[in-house]
């Protein structure tokens, strides 16, 4: 594993941490595959209660790294859609901390964490839209569920930003704390705080509250992948990345 | 169609305008008609990508003309619900601008469209049953699916106001403008930015958002119109319909 | 019917008042099976429109009174579950007004409630984990579908207190009132206006607004109670018991 994802764990807490700062943590390819093996081993461990997710740097995640994902193939096998199904079926709990820019699937990570804290400089967007693309990561469906339809309608339609207030007066996130270490101090000790729990309870806690729809969020998550791919091959998208990219 | 429905393209925004001011709005069987008409159309025509729905003078819509109301046959054919019907069927956005009075079916059309903007005067309210008259147009779910179910229970149980600022805190609109105008023109530009994405992006991201859910709202508007033509032949309504037309 | 749960029949309101106050509305078996009887005579009685919820003294209840509850054997056949199914089956509308702690079954029973009315002192909570127990009385999944999945899982993965500003924004109470007198005369005065209503349309809304759920959240009671049921046989379980009866 790179240094681009640091995992940690302390006392029964794993910390995993999107460490690419220098890129605003836009994440690559082997950047998920990172991801993918850092949650397993959360989710295998018999150690490890909780998992908290957080970044380093000043914003928690620019989205994906286009230049990298338009040089990887894109299908229901991608690193990508691995990420988003593995963190998807977690029976532990995740507990996000998320600070300043969290774009695209920056955004739609968040909806399958348990409980999200956020700083007052968060600036969270899903704008596929703007690429030519359509909802991806669950957003189609979670984001409504968490915040109602008219915000997700217009989030998802528009691709404008959230920002700290709104994003906790709809539910988007369950916290708001002054400044970033406040924000990393309090969801640490939260995650530790909860880890005291037996995974047992964890564990039978987290299947009642998310398990019956565990299923339906896989399939949901493949069906936005699959028109996400088609979407990808259309003139709209290329053109949008083309301009995005030589801006 | 008559002048009580205008209907303008502008780009590629249809706007729809309910045009009764001087009955506040008050819909009858045959605007209806001209509804589902200027809807259709939006949705067949290759040159239109969003509506933008909206009213003239200071009140959205008083909801049904009851004296027209109670002199056409109500059933599943009837105009109003086909109304219902293809707003909740169709595949392209809509954005709403709402002003003053939306009472009844116009509060419930609302919960069928994308983005729903409101100004400061706004006040909804869905009084059937204090015409003896049970919840139609999809609200008995869908507006506890947008704004949580106690505000629903209360809205519909009681028939009460939501003024602009409970409209905005749960959800039942996206956002309050400090007058119409300012409604009016937030509401038409962002339907005109919307638009310039692909017809092709908009539809396949509204799918996602609504698709699977639109045949189960179909089924829900056609069995609230079924009860509710049973409880129009109640002693009930038909003293409480006496009492309003005769106040 | 002993004392502590007192029923009190005003025009067609049925007042339920849970009546323990020394011990802070604490639940017993006896009174779980109190209330089934008085529910069940509000459902059944042609006289009774509309059920009023509240409870004597500072506080609405602090939970199952723990010594009694262990000396209770417990199944799905239950008093305190037979409450909850009893609760969530009603077709007549319910009112409740919470005051002072809502522990545990006092808040999982609001979620059953069609209309919840607080007062400024109000302090929620549901801390099965706290005990080493897991969420109970359809809480998994209607406190997410009420107040939005992260606020759900917090209060749920945590125990925290929720005290009224939190419960009003979320959802979780449809409004508060400055001091428990206000809350108990603005709850009794919404039940005796809901009653006026025919108890025919009360019943066909509340049916259209939870009908269709309601068999879905009778197995999800089910389903909670046997996984508690397991955990209370746990080690966990167990010591956090004897902590909590000999603190």
């Amino acid at each position: 594993m790179s240094d681009l994802v640091l995992v940690e764990q302390q006392g029964a807490v794993l910390e995993i941490q999107i460490n690419r700062p220098d890129k605003m943590n836009a994440l690559t390819d082997a950047m998920y595959a990172d991801l993918v093996a850092a949650f397993k081993k959360a989710e295998q461990s018999k150690e490890i209660n909780v998992v908290y997710l957080r970044s380093s740097g000043p914003h928690f995640s620019a989205g994906n790294d286009l230049a990298d994902f338009l040089e990887t193939e894109f299908n229901l096998e991608s690193n990508v859609v691995q990420f988003l199904l593995t963190l998807a079926q977690m029976t532990k709990p995740v507990v996000a901390a998320v600070n300043g820019a969290a774009v695209g699937i920056g955004l739609t990570m968040l909806l399958h964490c348990d409980i999200v804290f956020a700083s007052a400089d968060v600036k969270l967007s899903v704008p596929f839209i703007k690429l030519g693309l359509t909802p991806e990561g669950g957003s189609s469906q979670l984001l409504a569920a968490r915040c109602g339809d008219l915000k997700a309608n217009e989030w998802l339609l528009t691709g404008r930003n959230i920002l700290a207030n709104e994003a906790e007066n709809t539910g988007l996130v369950n916290q708001v704390f002054e400044n970033v270490d406040t924000l990393w101090d309090e969801a640490g000790a939260l995650a530790q705080k909860m880890s005291k729990s037996s995974q047992d309870v964890l564990v039978a806690s987290k299947l009642l509250l998310k398990g019956e729809q565990v299923s339906d969020v896989v399939q949901l998550i493949k069906k936005e992948a699959t028109i996400f791919g088609q979407r990808l091959q259309s003139q709209e998208a290329k053109a949008a990345f083309d301009a995005f990219l030589n801006r």
